[in-house]
């Protein structure tokens, strides 16, 4: 993360991503206080807010809301993960936790090219598909995201 | 949404659900500051931050976080959306954004219930596949998601 913490100016346009790229992330500490903050505001619910009512639940303890886990690693991607020269913008994709993520977990993202199409219509962009894995400490992946980013080109074709 | 703004107490177990069962959330209005405010946490590009920036992006104007959009999107079911006794606990689904959020924007949540498939190995609970629009004022549908939710029995069969 820079220090201002905003997006790093990115330098890659379509032109310079391939098959295969690999872009690993910073990291970011998770602690008990960013969860419940995180939980009170969008997800509510016992097994994000109190320690002592999530043991009672489904996971047996304090746990992130999966769009906490999410939401990091958004962070994580914009500002160390992809460098982007438009930016990170994003269709949609496949969206699965593996695993809880839980107090104490230091998170880091890494990402992969699958495949790149360009725009038959737009000659001035193209879909990139990723595999972008939000890995924990132990290196269990927490969050699995399958975009489809919109990459703008240096040059039209 | 309650006056606590934490997750109401849910009646519905899996016995309780059938497909084609609907649910609608109440509403959130959007404006420039929580957008601004998500995104310097969470995804800070200038699309998101800065709505004379973001004129000259792919966006054209300021537009929420796709993240922002699906935290606000789970604080509406938590809160008021789909009442299961034991929370709503999903392991993934197929996230897609089709239109950007915007400021002002007053967002809703339409869910349904598409499949149900008990599980096998634990007498307990079942799959539940939902559908979850997120839908804007004018009815546009700024974003899909259909989860995979863990949903615990009444009584173990």
């Amino acid at each position: 993360m820079n220090e201002q913490g905003t997006a790093a100016k990115g330098t890659l346009y379509l032109e310079d991503l391939k098959v295969g790229d690999r872009f690993v992330s910073a990291e970011h500490a998770l602690d008990t206080a960013q969860i419940i903050e995180f939980a009170t505001r969008f997800d509510p619910q016992p097994f994000h807010l109190d320690a002592e009512a999530a043991k009672s639940t489904f996971f047996g303890g304090l746990a992130a809301s999966g769009w906490h886990t999410a939401a990091i690693t958004m962070r994580l991607l914009v500002t160390s993960g992809i460098p982007l020269a438009d930016g990170i913008i994003g269709s949609g994709g496949q969206l699965s936790w593996p695993k809880p993520t839980r107090p104490g977990d230091v998170l880091h993202v890494e990402a992969e090219v699958l495949e790149i199409v360009p725009s038959r219509s737009k000659p001035d962009r193209g879909m990139v598909s990723m595999r972008c894995e939000t890995r924990n400490q132990h290196g269990d992946v927490v969050q699995q995201f399958q975009p489809k980013l919109v990459v703008m080109r240096r040059s039209p074709v």
